[in-house]
């Protein structure tokens, strides 16, 4: 559950830590993994879900931004994102040729509870995002199924795996094995405390770029710098804190702060995307008023806010890193784990 | 093909229709339907497919740009066209509960051409577009299969129907049946002809607001005027002109341009999504040569390729319109043709 | 004072139209012009004011967005604007060249009443907005002082002229003379009344373009079809709904369609720049509390928002033209009213 | 010039660095400055001026494209840097309210070089850029002028000093004096040395935050920590690669990850702007042909000119705070240089 305390690693903390490090201490989110690992079938990938909230999503959509930090990448979703400010449906991570079936399992997973949905109302914008793991997984397989999804919803809770799990089972970053990582931190306003959380897939960047807290990790003795930056990394933040989706997408802008203090530089191939929203900024699917009382933050205070979007998605990244181990993957590949570098 | 000379409705025309007045006049590019039609099912869709040259998409990949005029709207591939440029598989149009399948059916159909797309090089960009058609077809019922997708693209050819086929089966535009409708204009620059061609399919629009070359069409004594704008609009345009990826942006924007003047007000529920590639602009996959040589249009040159674009647009709504027929859908739901108005 | 009733040309209008048909129908808003007009000097130009209220913008802002139709144009503040989402000072309208000298007025004219800009506090976002002019007025003169500028804000008022006046002196559209256009709309919500109002200055389009409410006007047997729509067009959009930033931007977006059903396509060279604000959407300078309240409107009911923005838009257009008299400019550039084409 | 060799400060070079670490090793850049120091006055601004080559610029224009990376500024110009991909004059840096000044004495210098713009062909997009610095300099004075503007553009040569001149003079970055950085990096691309080089004003961060190649600096001791991020940074970056205009909005992009880097969480009140352009892909303002001849880059060899260009842009940040002496402004405020934490 997030860095341990006292382990070799560890980013500086000007903000508190919410109580399990991970991004479920915003109240009300969950995530849950569904993991496919089969050695000899070199399948090495799953499918993480995050729910913004317990309740109906479609009916009660929470406030959402988005940033492309580089675009070079097949998540779904985005478009209505930036349009309408709002996140109607649970977020699915998968790899890149499982978007489709997530789609497909999503779309059904929102129609079994919504009987208005494509009938007498509008139809629903699933929120599917992914990275390539094809350098440990048969992706060419196609092997994440509609049941791995909604079992990935099913297992949604407070508590959750990090490492090669779920849809970061087959994860490499900077050259070594990436996968999930969490963090939260607490920030104060107007005297009450709020929690901002993030989960990431980490499946970026090149050997020899890895930075903790400001450390170089010598990598390239073993892993010989690859010639581009592929892979991706997809962000998820959430927070209670009620941002508006202008400051939402803001939010989600900060995440590029964390990526380049770890070593990223945006690499081309890298589809690098951060989506933030806020769980107590809800906008109702059905309203009878015309103009809804809503709130917003003060931009001038906002700084507390993105110095702590940057650190936990910072300490996030450093986290997938810290609890992934070894593995060999399809054609031999074999990535290493933080720890054979330290 | 297009609207037929001497119909009773036209649009003023500037500039020289080409050969067949629909997108395949741009040299390579092939359109191809599956209608999917059972009324006792009330199955209404289907799935349309563009071509945008008959090589190695993925290896020759078209020069691109997007415009997200409304973005109440799930189609996918946006992302990576605006960070790249550029489209690498063809387009398929479809509903919006059938985009997952259709992304699994246009994966594989890459897949099985280029064995290095997930092995030795990276994934693949699938672009496909929708629009609800839930008024008229059991959307929930998910009636696309993988199979109709790989069929359209088999269809694909240089000449194609327009109306209530394909993709366009179930539309409703401005309250009247829409569908498929498409055109072309011819451009002359540097002494030369070039074609512009769009192909769209119409769902958008109020009863009531149809305008055909400024003519107002009374429709609201027989359709109610809907409370919203709903349904969306996909638009594809094509051109053998030079055009870049910045230029091709400008293109797809002032499809707008034909929208408005055919009677929309870019309704909040409407994902009104215009799409515009050149396919003698080819960015090759593999490159031995980092700097390419590559043309691009002298913007002060540009405003005959706007007008022409917005004329060709237009004509494709009214074509759409004017190719559809009457039909009775799902909960009795009955659509009248523009011909009961005209 | 809008189109007169009973007056040759009209729009359609759905929407009922405000007191005065002006954009000052929208509580607090106010417009004052200064004309510079010295016909032996080539002087056709001017500026126009627009204040969001009459409070003290820059510690009461105005929630706001801005939508770039075609950015071939000059204005400033658009930038922050993007970011925060408001505008902190009134608009100005000048001539291109103008703009430089108007945000040293602007900024002159804020620092006065706010001893805390460029202190205690920042500095401030002036917002100027441009046509280029210089085919009727001798632009290369640099004719606009910043007391032109102060006198605009000045003279800001209820009432206004229309027509070839303040910043519209020197405007051409659609080859005829343009010029200030403004009109208004009521539309109700929740059971209240509210309203939009639009001012542009019209500087767009073709000579053979134009249309009033679908009907097309025949201009080129006296101007002949210019090479390039050049000139630009800026629209202000106001209201008294509570829109939030993202809706104000959407709002903007939707002048598009008003300048495409007046004959526009958008030409390359036309920098076409819309801005909405809400002026009951307030955003104080300081703020005690981090989480403000505010309001926004549910996306679902925003069709009749924005149906009434394009017909005020549409009918400024007209306005503008309607407004405008018969004028002689530099190197003997004469520009016809549109009378002489009726 | 540069970081001096075996000074107390670098970053990680993976890069082989220009002859003069300057922006000016990029052939046909030049760089000049106006410093307006008076200390008893409380002047303590300036302009510094970059010519992108040294030919006619509105001719010969050269490609272009930015990134807002936190768009709480007032530059001018981006929009249609934005829309047409391209720069047509020289680009000027100064304190947030010379802007106008700036721009009235660039239009200045253009008209008198170019008898045709506003006469016979259109008007010119003035690129301006600015930081607020206020807290040492008596920005209300508004003490830039027009000659200054022009004296900046004729002290214009290879070489120029860094720190606390220029439009750096009164800069204050991450607690400590700030000012005027630049650096280069050499990139082969097809076997040919290719330049990419930056300039910066810094003017950002907070103080305690300041990393120098993930060293943090300790200056909280002396500096307390400021509430806000506030101040903003202006990035030019300039290559002869014949990158495209996406190409360097991609570029662009990527001196997030050098603030990142240095300590930056793009606080709210920081105005953070990169453009950059390359000299070598120009684009004419008149053309015979409508279809013109260019170059691109292969987007999949880019990562090098990516982690060049964050590279260039780090060193840039710390040879600006290197350079820049102790200095005491406005209000008694004192501003002390890095050496003093070193």
């Amino acid at each position: 559950m997030g860095l341990p305390k006292d382990c070799e690693v560890s980013i500086r903390s000007r903000f508190k830590k919410g109580e399990r490090n991970l991004i479920t201490d915003v109240p009300g989110v969950k995530v849950g993994h569904v993991t496919l690992k089969n050695i000899e079938k070199d399948i090495h990938t799953g499918v993480t879900a995050i729910l913004p909230h317990t309740g109906n999503l479609f009916k009660e959509k929470v406030l959402a931004g988005s940033s492309v930090i580089n675009g070079f990448g097949k998540s779904v979703g985005l478009v209505q994102i930036e349009e309408l400010g709002n996140i109607e449906t649970p977020i699915i991570m998968t790899n890149t040729f499982g978007v489709g079936t997530a789609m497909n399992a999503l779309t059904k997973y929102m129609l079994k509870d919504n009987l208005d949905i494509g009938t007498t109302t509008g139809t629903v914008n699933c929120v599917v995002t992914e990275c390539n793991d094809g350098e440990l997984n048969d992706i060419r397989g196609m092997h994440v199924t509609e049941e791995n999804v909604l079992q990935a919803l099913e297992n949604c809770g407070d508590v959750f795996e990090e490492g090669a799990v779920g849809s970061g089972t087959g994860m490499i970053c900077m050259g070594i094995k990436g996968g999930i990582g969490s963090a939260s931190r607490i920030v104060s306003c107007d005297g009450k405390d709020y929690t901002i959380g993030a989960i990431l897939m980490s499946n970026f960047g090149m050997s020899g770029n890895l930075m903790i807290d400001g450390r170089r990790i010598d990598t390239e003795h073993t892993v010989p710098r690859s010639k581009a930056e592929k892979g991706s990394v997809i962000i998820i933040i959430a927070t209670d804190i009620p941002l508006n989706e202008r400051q939402l997408k803001r939010m989600a802008k900060r995440a590029t702060v964390a990526l380049s203090r770890t070593g990223s530089f945006l690499g081309n191939g890298s589809g690098d995307i951060a989506i933030a929203f806020s769980n107590t900024n809800i906008m109702p699917h059905y309203s009878e008023k015309n103009i809804i009382d809503t709130k917003m933050f003060h931009d001038d205070a906002i700084d507390k806010v993105f110095e702590a979007t940057a650190e936990a998605v910072e300490e996030a990244v450093i986290s997938s890193i810290y609890h992934a181990e070894t593995v060999k993957g399809i054609r031999g590949k074999e990535v290493f784990a933080l720890k054979e570098f330290l």
